[in-house]
């Protein structure tokens, strides 16, 4: 079931955290798991330094430098219950936002994540949505998902 | 904290799903849930007829056939405890397989997932795997992830 993009978006918007794809010219994707704010058609991922990183040189970064697309899945898995499962796929091209914007992006990632809420953050990286599809198994999935056990 | 490759293997081995990425051309990556078996170097991921689908005619296949690089991540997430959070990244190049090969991970499928113990496939995607990396944030991740609460 292809679902629209509305519900597309609140299904993102409420995901705990999404899967993050850049690409490496050689190897191809590089997966890496993603916390994020999504706020109308823009995308803001930390680069954080409460996971513990050995470099905040990421190999995402170096990506990203090179091509700026990107790719963001927000998915619910259920193991024992496929008819719950959906999915939701952003489409991203990085982009550069004023200074403002970047702050608020970083006030929005410290209200949804209380481990940010003092936090400092080594860069905030800013993306454009350029589409976005998702997939339910079924109505029930959807209305699991209103309720709030998704993510 | 980067994981062992043994470490690495065995978790990825007991996920009981990850995000796949194939390439597309102009729009980057295209990530997908895909359940899927790991047995040496060799990753299986079914096309299965359980979850609906609009048709199998799909964008990974078409994809796949004009790149063979794939990247499959397993994690696990914890929204609470980020002291909990692991990631595993496995590179794949779509391989080519004899039938007795394919018949063996249609059977490690059916064993892994109940969902498919009856169920058609209409195609067992297979690669071998080029490169694994993971990451751990700490020691407790791993403990709690070789008691199986991992995935």
């Amino acid at each position: 079931v292809d679902l629209d993009p509305a519900t597309c978006r609140r299904l993102a918007r409420d995901s705990d955290h999404g899967v993050l794809a850049t690409l490496h010219r050689e190897r191809g994707a590089d997966l890496v798991p993603a916390c994020f704010v999504l706020d109308d058609d823009l995308v803001a991922i930390p680069i954080d330094q409460v996971k513990p990183k050995a470099s905040t040189d990421l190999a995402r970064l170096r990506n990203l430098d090179q091509d700026p697309l990107a790719t963001l899945l927000c998915e619910h898995w259920d193991p024992d219950d496929w008819s719950k499962l959906w999915w939701v796929r952003l489409s991203l091209a990085r982009s550069g936002e004023d200074a403002a914007t970047v702050r608020r992006c970083e006030g929005l990632l410290r209200a949804k994540y209380r481990q940010y809420a003092a936090a400092d953050f080594a860069a905030i990286l800013t993306f454009r949505v350029s589409a976005i599809r998702g997939w339910a198994a079924s109505a029930d999935a959807m209305a699991d998902a209103a309720n709030g056990s998704g993510g």
